[in-house]
């Protein structure tokens, strides 16, 4: 009866700590909620522990202090990270990719739930130390990464907008120089974020950072710090470039019509 | 040691399960993944599903048949669907949500990876046996939910825009007339479903529907079934209504400026 108390312990805490990435649960609450002692729950993080690390299914952490207790960041994805991005970049070859004006089609990669979900957790895992208070996004193909980004933080996401919508209450406007040339309008409601908080910017592809300039100087305009920059693809050489310091999950070389798509991993990915 | 192994299988197999929800995982899977006997993996998969059964963490169910074994079905929060949709309404009752022009701030609701991830699962829950081939939203504020309910069914997200992308490809374009009563467009990329596929429409908020039915038009030119429309949220007695036969999750008298919000979790949520 012991022995299968333990199991189903194990499985309950499982889904549990994996559904709330991020969230540090006290051993308190564990030991309430299966009605037993401190040290059985103790023993079932390290079997946990180990059974993550083994099967490379995420990292379970102890976390000491006064607010302490056990938090599941996802790191691993089953595969390697770089085996997961090959994969993407592999997609990206396949032929009748390659658009008119040297456009890329990748809108099906950026909204397929798997995929989004590995990549937003590689993403997280290079700022689970840097302190962030949210993920900001440019609509509209880059929100479904940086959400599984933002869920994989356990922080909330804030969608800038290329207008202020009535819906949204009075807002931030300002200008920039899209990727393509273009003077755009960028918006954000004044209730979504507050002064002193810290950003991370997550956006589905970087021409030259024109756009995510424009969110650096909008986060500027609320007084709030830019802790990161990543994107899901980066022109490798653009020719103007209007931001430093940036990751991406993979680089492309400049797309000339009727060669193959040159698409790599980042070298960071391991 | 044996015993530490079924701790381990158990947890490995949680974890594995639940981060592929509604995908179909052979019983073979497991043995090979973790060198043990199917019969071995048939009293695991007994002991998780009166696991997920007993503190409410989704429904494990087994398949029969050729393509049969074993798959997760996210159903459960922790709490009933109704306490969370409730939680929900109840923080859309928060004073200065109401904004001028009878509009109700809610972005952030529908932005907070947790909230979205509840909100898509209880919809997805509803559709499990729809055969849905994807999802189809409309830009912007309905995409986390939508991705989530995708993410739940197993099946891709298929995001309609306001207007042809060059970076979309070619595309359909079609003119509806919106909740506000304006003719607007809407854009969806040729490549992106298929002729005689079933789609389940989800989006934020219903008026009158006059989106909603401006993307059954849409689909109706892709030659797709909609099997299915739930909003987050909808007018309880719209003065015209476009479309019948929609769920909803939460349903919203009249704002009136001034007045408390009357706001309630649909009946059918239990």
């Amino acid at each position: 009866m012991d022995k299968i108390k333990r199991n189903e312990r194990l499985a309950a805490m499982t889904q549990i700590l994996t559904a709330s990435p991020n969230r540090i649960f006290t051993l308190s609450h564990f030991c309430e909620l299966f009605s037993t002692a401190k040290s059985t729950v103790s023993e079932d993080v390290a079997i946990l522990q180990e059974t993550m690390r083994q099967f490379r299914l995420g990292k379970l952490e102890t976390v000491t202090g006064a607010a302490g207790g056990v938090r599941y960041r996802p790191i691993g994805l089953g595969a390697t990270g770089r085996d997961f991005v090959e994969g993407i970049c592999e997609r990206l070859r396949e032929p009748g990719r390659h658009l008119p004006g040297g456009y890329l089609y990748f809108s099906d990669i950026l909204s397929d739930p798997q995929l989004v979900h590995g990549m937003g957790t590689l993403i997280a895992s290079q700022y689970y130390d840097a302190n962030v208070d949210f993920v900001l996004t440019m609509e509209t193909k880059g929100i479904p990464v940086a959400l599984m980004t933002a869920g994989a933080l356990r922080v909330p996401l804030i969608i800038a907008r290329h207008a202020t919508k009535v819906y949204e209450g009075s807002a931030v406007n300002i200008s920039y120089v899209s990727g393509s040339g273009n003077i755009e309008t960028m918006a954000l409601s004044r209730r979504a974020v507050k002064e002193g908080q810290r950003a991370l910017i997550v956006d589905d592809f970087m021409r030259g950072g024109g756009t995510a300039r424009g969110m650096i100087e909008l986060m500027k305009e609320f007084s709030v710090t830019v802790a990161g920059i990543c994107f899901v693809l980066a022109l490798e050489n653009p020719k103007h470039r209007s931001i430093q310091g940036e990751k991406t999950l993979m680089l492309l070389s400049d797309i000339k019509e009727g060669e193959p798509l040159q698409i790599r991993p980042a070298d960071w990915i391991d």
